[in-house]
């Protein structure tokens, strides 16, 4: 069985993002996995139910990693995996599940290949290849450094264009549920305007789920009302009563 | 005692922000709220300790609220607190602490104000009128309709520009602790050869936090090496000494 195995006979899968790093929380560097992996599962037909941000703080990270991992099908994490005094994601990810960390072979060849040598392989080096026993490899496309998975955790790299690359590995493995389909509405007229029209279709139509985000462009009010569902045909007839409400208000504006 | 009053002895003061939308987490909005906070907390000497983003759905609201309040001295929310039946925030904010959701006199004086007379207060724009009893509001200079703070729980708008509005007021009403200083040192060395003696002047400075960040830009390896402290000379003498070891191990390479 592999590690990241589910029960197979599940018709729905959720996912968790443990986002391990101070720099996002200091406010250097700005995030750009969430969005990218959000877009990723909705097309897997995986439900991210879950985003949390946290300090590369060993406490923390184990505390939060064992407890998005009891609480989700999936949890996957990003930053964390390099070679420097700061990265504590392995050893955090291998103390949570009492695993021990230990040097991976698979994991030491694919450095010695990238860095041209075992000559080559410093302290710093060495480290990337110390990974939790029983852990599956996350191949590294960019910088040779590889994620891993340990029962439903999947540890990535925070670097995008190397999480990106990681994020296709894995969801190549995992189970997904049906996928969600969404169609907008959009109109000029303010929120609460539609607001009691909307919760009255929202009522009819229990199985699409009816967000509505307004915006703020060129001092314009405006909204987009987000329709999604796994049924099609639900949808579709939401979608319609959701335009003639739109329309009726806008006559009456 | 103002409702968000903390410690007045505390020197040093924590936050965390709660993000609840389904709109994040179906990828549909990507986030521009937390980093914009991460960047004010730093101004005003709070650490940014925690992110959570959850779904529009009651319960996980609720608990979210009740363990980040209890966990960090200030707790931000962004997005739900509109006219439409997606916003639940008021309502799970006042359930968190078993208060009662009520009309509020000065928020209906201001959507009154808003919205041009009260014969234009439909059922949504009513909606946004209700928060929780002993609630202070915070005011919206862009649509009208406030946040709030709870205890120490400051409820605010989603759309960035009402949030960022929202921001500036509550930390003006905030006590922040001694404020972080930062200086990065770049070098195109990959980050693997740094590790080592990075880790060195990590022990040497316990109360300067390094931070080491690759970057993989044109095809080329890069690190920014991030340092950060409360102390201004501890952190001019370890920029000091991570300068020597990048010109070290640059002359070495």
């Amino acid at each position: 069985m592999p590690s990241n195995a589910v029960d197979p006979d599940k018709s729905s899968y959720n996912a968790a993002l443990l986002v391990i790093g101070n720099e996002i929380l200091s406010g250097r560097t700005e995030d750009k996995n969430i969005n990218w992996i959000a877009k990723k599962l909705v097309e897997k037909g995986i439900t991210f139910s879950e985003v949390r941000v946290v300090p590369d703080n060993a406490p923390r990270v184990i505390a939060a990693v064992r407890e998005l991992s009891g609480l989700y099908d999936y949890l996957f994490t990003t930053g964390g995996i390099g070679p420097t005094h700061d990265d504590i994601t392995a050893e955090c990810v291998a103390l949570a599940f009492d695993a021990p960390l230990e040097q991976n072979k698979e994991a030491l060849a694919l450095l010695v290949a990238h860095y041209g040598g075992s000559e080559h392989l410093n302290p710093g080096r060495l480290k990337m290849a110390q990974i939790p026993r029983g852990a599956d490899l996350i191949p590294n496309p960019v910088s040779g450094a590889p994620g891993f998975i340990l029962r439903n955790v999947h540890v990535m790299a925070g670097v995008p264009r190397i999480m990106q690359a990681m994020l296709d590995h894995v969801l190549s493995t995992l189970k997904g549920g049906a996928l969600v389909h969404s169609c907008t509405v959009t109109s000029q007229l303010p929120e609460s305007r539609i607001a009691e029209g909307l919760a009255d279709l929202q009522k009819r139509w229990p199985n699409v789920e009816i967000g509505s985000y307004p915006h703020f462009q060129a001092g314009n009010f405006g909204v987009s009302l987000v329709l999604r569902s796994t049924d099609q045909d639900a949808l579709a007839k939401a979608e319609a009563d959701v335009k003639a409400l739109v329309m009726a208000l806008e006559g009456a504006a």
